[in-house]
Formats: structure tokens, C-alpha cells, sequence
């Protein structure tokens, strides 16, 4: 004791890293620890995960989860209206991302994309209009999510609107998500000018019934493969869907030409999806949609069906919990803005598009798309690492998602709430940053994390339902 | 000097690893270094070499070669037919890959690609005719190169045939290619049965004149983003073009449809290019031609500004040698094989493709498509690694081609010949594997070197060139 006492101090540090600064200050060694308690150091919380960590029931369920999951084979049907479509959707309802929120707390560019709504099917004069029956309470409000459908940003679907079609072949659950309008000024950022509602109307009177005759021609498109294509040609699908769009492009053109649709009808399409790189985006989101569905309302599970934010709140599922949302506020995300705006301008994190990293995709498979770091000002390194760090939260790989810089390596996918709790990584999700008043539009991206107090949540409420 | 003897022996061994076997056998340690001698040990050549690596002529001759080849830019300008657009194209001539052979040296594809051009020009009754009109020198052949072109595999353009025209907006020059007809029997394989001689008369009835109705509205294409966005989509537009392929028919399907083409010609021409991924590759081959040939004819430069192959002879230029051809015997490719073949049934290396090696694609940038090594077995790293090789023989980088797995540095580019010599480096190509017999088609696919006689052959000749 005496001899150790004698010897050159060197020290380890656990958990905060300031501590070790006047240590090396006053010359001597340190090795600092990065580690945090499980739980936030909340012991009820920490008894909870102790107990589900290695449960039977839990493992034999997230077992079972998984392997819905990575069974799902999500096969584009089609488009539809969505109240012909969507289970429970009806006149005077209108359907948001995120969870359940109230038309006085949602968000400006969720508010403003409501008003472009009620413009677009004619149920409001004009916009002052729209927002006095939407604060009236004359309008119905509901998740995406409770009608089995996803929107990117707002989220926004009415009864008018066309839905892809995604179903399961394997479970035959279906996914379903409105379709985007490409960038600048349009109703997922919140606008709501004439050339917004005018697109929004061209997309159902032109873009729908060609689309229709085309994957008519076409049959039932598989999914998997063209998203597995695409995470090899630089895309994530959900971010960037460059790749992906221009596979969808490249086996429509030839249906689309050989559907008898008008030429001209044909030619105006076919620019549009051309001319939109992230087009892919919604089909990306409901074929998520499809695949996570499958895994849900397993007794026990901890794996998490579905992360979205409202602009206000972030919400998960847990398969084993169901419909059950666990909420926390949305983060601002702290990414790269578009000149002339900065974080003061940004909405919080907004979207149903967090469903892309749910199913490993996305921030999940960052690797796949190196060019998405870089813009933000990270490197290559910095992608591998992102997917490699969703290893430690992951129940297991996708082999259906290879990623070229993991040498072929699957995605990691299945976020275990329990890991997220236990370890503090928290889910990367990859996402565009909204103004936070409406019409405005898109003024950066980044990539940004869930919260944990949503996983903390979900797993105390988990750890009451499963027994001892 | 008796302490020395008294240690433990430990050898270093330069040169041949084999004497590195008894060493360790008899149980002393043995550290081998990788090294051969410049020029393969030839004592004139070395001198030469010596000679050239520092020669400030040569520098600056390098200099100027690599800055021309960096700041040209290749547009896609049209498609033409080969009689009207190629200089010194004539009735009677058909061009050929590689340098110059007389027929009865040519491989069975190149062979039996030239009876199908016969065929289809109509100068010949049958294949039977067709072979006596060839071996009894009534037809003339040359090489591609000769005329300004290139053309993958047997690399056959006759008058009638159409061509990419792509023009160097920079330098004014242009690159011409012949149009891919797809994978299966064609007749870049040697193939030249009726339904391959339909197919060239549709190519020139159909396709062309669609593609040209469509370039037209479209306007000059610049092709060097179009690669450049390809290279970030797994492509290395040589042995992979999927992405390629597909952004090119992204631009042409909207300028289709408003070109007035016939309805039922856009979608025979929109299928056959959403069918074939290696549609670009032909594009791909004129564009690095067209660069090229910017650097060429600079006395002094030891820079490579062609790399080709008959199927008998390689054979590569240098800037500073003009229109030298210097040959060595074409390898056989040792890569993988289609079921049921091996390489005892391949042609040795064939077509004009390592054009694109030459220009910096292809197997140099290999790391932007790891699909390409696995496919042979490798690993992603075995990708990188092939592009890192490269950069010991290159003049440069080329900041217009990144590649994301180097962190979006450039892809090396500018072969010197000094420094193949100097280093026994040898460019890596990535290339198709034919059949040794005329229309098999494709056996195989793999990784292959350019031959280093072509190399010191080259530099023997440049040395003569320049002053001491």
C-alpha cells in the first residue's frame, strides 16, 4: 500500500469528463471512462430495466417481433383516395404526423398545411376562414399513425387526397402515405398559396389516374429489393432517395407508356417524378410503415414500431405496449441552415419520416450515404460510425438492407428500447428542418436524436405488464 | 563485429519472397521487402528511365497533358451514323477495338462481330460469304481509335451504324462511341445471328432517330456531373453503369415525351434503355475519349492517352508519342466465370473500354463500386485498396470524380508510364470476359493489368524523344 502510494498518480475517471481536467492539470495521468447510470440514475426506472433486460417473455417476444419484421415484404399496390383507402376516414377529419396534439399546440407549419387542407377541399372560403373553424373545433384532428399511414413533415392528409398503397404480402397489413409534392413552397412545409393548392389538385386529377394506369401495367411492385438497390446507389431513404426515385422512375416509364394513358398526361408525370429526388420518400415511408405494423402488438416486445414528432411532441411505440404513445418534446435541431436562417428560425423536429429509421433505414443506414454527413460537415468515418453505433440499441441486422461500407454488412435495425435505456445512444435520425411559421418552407437539415425520456416512459410502462 | 555474429540471425530479404522460406525454415527471423528492380532489370531502360523521372521537359509536358485532360468537358452532343460524323469513315472500312491486326490474327468474337456487320451493312450474302470477302482483303479494317472512336469489346462500327457524338466544350474535339445493344448475344460478343442483325437495323430505324428527336429538346448534355453523380451511386461507369444508365434515361424520358416522337417508338426506346444497365457505358467510353484526346500529342509527356485491346494485342499511346502504338500479347483474365465455363474457353482481353481506366474511371475508381470486387470475391477494402494502388502511378487526382468511400477525394487519373515502370505497378482494368468463339457472348467478368511491355516500350520511345 505504502509502495502504491510512492508511484506516479495516474488516474480513472467514470462517467463526467470535466473531472478529469484539473487532474491533468496538475500533471498527473488520467483515463476517462465514458459511461453513464442506466436509467438516469432513476433506481425505480433502473429495477424496471433490470428485471426486463434479460426476461424471458421480453426476449421470446422481441424475438418474434424481429422476425416479423424482417419476414415483411412490402409490395406497392397502388394509389388511392384516401377515404376510399384509409380505415376510418371520413368528412371533416384530417390527418396529421406525430402523435395525438390539439389544433392550439400544434405547430406553425402543422397549422398552416391544416388551412391548405380545408382550402384544397373546398370546405374553407379562404384562410382566415380555414383557421377559425379549425380553432372552432369543427374539424377533426388524428394521427397518421392511427389510420395505418405516415406523412413526411405535417403530415397532412384529407379525405381528397391520393395514398400509395403498401401492403405486407407476408402479414397483409397495409401501410399507406400521401405523396410528395417536391420542394420549395408546398403543404408539408406549411404553405398554403394558390400554386400549392393547385398542385395539390393536379397531383389527384393528373398524377393519380396515370400513376394508376401505369402500376396497373406494372402489377404489385416488391419493394425490398428496390430499397436494397438504392442503400448500394448512396441513398438512406429518407434523406436522400436519389437512387430510389430514379429505380421507381425507371420501371414506371415503361408501363406508364404502355398504359394508354394521354401522352401528354404521360409527359407531365414523368417530369414531375424526374424533377423530384425525394419522390421516393412517401413509398420509402409507407413500406416502413408495412414492415413495422408487422412486428406490433406483441405482448412483451420492446421493440419500438414507430418514432414520430408533431413539432411539438416526439413520440414512440412499443410493440408490446400497442397504440400506447410515450412523449417528450420534439428537440430543434441543431443541423446546417440554408443562408439567411438559424437555429432561432427552426420549427422543432417534425414528421412521421422517423418511421424510415424505426425499420433501420435512414440515419440507421447512414453508411449508405456518406454524401448526407458531408453536408453537415462530417466524413465518411463519421457515417460508418452513426450505423455502427445503432448496433448497441439494435435487436439484430437487416439481411435484406446490405450496406457496400459495412462489406455487405445489414443495417441495424429493431431499436430495443431496454438498450437505448440501459446504454443512453439514443436513435440518430436524419431529417429537414421546417420554419417554424408556416409557408415558409424548408431552411436546413441535420440529423438529430429521439429523446429518452420517451424510451424511459415505454419501458416503465413495459415492465408493469410483464410479470416476475 | 564477433558480437554481431554471436546474435540471433534476423534476414532481410528484398526481392524474390521464396528465399524468405529456408531462412524461416531453419528457424531465423526474416523481414521481406517488397521490391523488384525499375525496368525489369534492363539496363538501358533503367537508363532511360532515370532519365525521364526528373526531366523538367517532362514535367512540364505532364503538366500541360494532365491540366487539358482535367479541364475538358465532355458533352453529349448526339447520335449520328457512323458514315456522316467519323472522319475518314468510308464504304468498304469497318473499325474495330485495339490497335491494328489483319484479319486472320483477329479473335473469334472480333471475327465473328465483323461477319455480323457485313451482314448488316448487306455487303455480304451469308456468314460463309462474308468470312471469304474478309480473309480475300476486300474490306479494309482499322481501328476505332484511328477515327476518333471506341467501342467496348469487339468494338465493330461500320458505315451504317449509329454513334454517340460526344464534343470536348473545352478543346473542341470529339469522341465518337457505338451504341450498346445490351447483355446476350450481340454483337460486341461476336453474335450474328438474324435476331442480332434486328436488332442494329431497330437500333438504326428506331432508337436513333428517337434518341435524336429527344437529344434535340434535351440540348447538349455535359456528361462529366452526370459521371460524377454516378460515381457517388455505386457506379465506376466501366464494368457498372446502373446508376449511369438510369440518370441518363431520367433526363431523356421528359424530353421524349414533348419531342413528338411517336408514342410507340418512345416506349420500345424508354424499355430497351430501362432494360440495359450498360446503356451508359458507351456514352461513358466516347466521354473519356473525348478527355483524352485533350491531352494528347504533348511532346514529352509520358502521360497515357489510350489503353486497348483486340483480343490478341494490348496496346497503349502516350501523349508524348503521338499516335505510337506500343503492343504486348492481351492476358486472359483470371476472374470469375458464368456456370460451365472456365478460363480455358475465354478470348484473351478485349475492346476499347480500359478507356476509361485511362481516364481515371473504371478500375481506378473501384472504391466508388464495391459491388464490382465482391462480385470477384473481395471485400469492400480490396476496392479501396485497388483505387489507392493507383494513385502511385497517376499524375494526379481528379477533383471532378470524387469517390465517397476516400472521403470524397478524387479518383487518381493521368497513368505516367514512368511510374508503372518505376514501381511494376501495373493499371488495374475492370472488364467483361468473351468467349474465345464468335457468339457465345459473355463467360465471366474480372479484374485484369495492362501488360508492362507495353509500358517500357512506350518509355524507350519517349527517351529517344527527349533531350539529355
Amino acid at each position: 500500500m505504502n509502495d502504491l502510494l510512492g508511484q506516479p498518480l495516474h488516474v480513472i475517471n467514470i462517467g463526467i469528463a470535466s473531472f478529469s481536467e484539473p487532474i491533468r492539470a496538475a500533471g498527473a495521468g488520467v483515463t476517462h471512462l465514458d459511461w453513464a447510470p442506466p436509467a438516469q440514475g432513476d433506481r425505480a426506472l433502473g429495477d424496471s430495466l433490470a428485471r426486463l433486460m434479460r426476461h424471458s417473455e421480453v426476449e421470446q417476444a422481441n424475438e418474434q417481433a424481429f422476425a416479423a419484421y424482417g419476414a415483411a415484404s412490402p409490395v406497392l399496390e397502388g394509389v388511392g383516395i384516401a377515404r376510399d383507402c384509409l380505415p376510418g376516414m371520413q368528412h371533416g377529419l384530417i390527418l396529421h404526423a406525430g402523435p395525438p396534439i390539439t389544433w392550439e399546440r400544434m405547430c406553425g407549419p402543422m397549422q398552416g398545411a391544416i388551412v391548405g387542407a380545408l382550402l384544397y377541399e373546398g370546405w374553407a372560403a379562404d384562410a382566415a376562414d380555414a383557421r377559425s373553424m379549425a380553432a372552432a373545433g369543427d374539424i377533426g384532428f388524428a394521427p397518421c399513425h392511427h389510420h395505418n399511414a405516415v406523412g413526411p413533415m405535417a403530415g397532412i392528409v384529407s379525405p381528397s387526397m391520393p395514398v400509395w398503397i403498401v401492403r405486407n404480402a407476408q402479414g397483409g397489413n397495409v401501410g399507406f402515405s400521401n405523396m410528395n409534392e417536391g420542394l420549395g413552397k408546398v403543404l408539408r412545409f406549411g404553405a398554403n398559396g394558390p400554386e400549392v393548392i393547385e398542385r395539390l389538385h393536379w397531383m389527384r386529377r393528373v398524377l393519380t389516374p396515370v400513376l394508376q394506369a401505369g402500376l396497373k401495367v406494372l402489377g404489385p411492385l416488391e419493394l425490398k429489393p428496390l430499397i436494397a438497390q438504392a442503400l448500394h446507389m448512396g441513398d438512406e431513404v429518407h434523406n436522400r432517395n436519389a437512387a430510389a426515385s430514379g429505380l421507381l422512375l425507371k420501371k414506371l416509364v415503361p408501363a406508364l407508356l404502355a398504359s394508354g394513358a394521354p401522352t401528354a398526361d404521360i409527359a407531365a408525370v414523368a417530369g414531375f417524378i424526374a424533377g423530384n429526388d425525394h419522390f421516393f420518400l412517401n413509398v420509402s415511408m409507407a413500406a416502413c410503415k408495412a414492415m413495422l405494423d408487422a412486428a406490433a402488438d406483441i405482448r412483451g416486445s420492446s421493440m419500438v414500431t414507430a418514432m414520430c414528432r408533431n413539432g411539438v411532441d416526439f413520440a414512440i411505440r412499443l410493440s408490446g405496449t400497442g397504440q400506447q404513445w410515450f412523449t417528450a418534446p420534439a428537440p430543434v435541431v441543431n443541423g446546417l441552415y440554408f443562408p439567411g436562417y438559424s437555429i432561432a428560425d427552426a420549427a422543432p423536429d417534425l414528421g412521421d419520416s422517423a418511421i424510415t429509421e424505426t425499420a433501420g433505414l435512414g440515419g440507421f443506414a447512414m453508411a449508405a450515404a456518406p454524401a448526407i454527413v458531408k453536408f453537415v460537415g462530417g466524413t465518411t468515418q463519421d457515417a460508418v460510425a452513426n450505423t455502427m453505433a445503432m448496433t448497441h440499441v439494435t435487436l439484430g441486422r437487416n439481411s435484406s438492407f446490405t450496406l457496400p461500407a459495412l462489406d455487405f454488412g445489414g443495417t441495424p435495425a429493431g431499436i430495443d428500447a431496454r438498450k437505448v435505456v440501459d446504454t443512453g445512444i439514443l436513435p440518430i435520425i436524419n431529417t429537414g428542418i421546417a420554419h417554424r411559421k408556416a409557408g415558409i418552407g424548408q431552411i436546413g437539415a441535420g440529423v438529430t436524436r429521439a429523446p429518452l425520456a420517451c424510451f424511459t416512459q415505454a419501458i416503465a410502462a413495459l415492465a408493469r405488464q410483464v410479470s416476475v
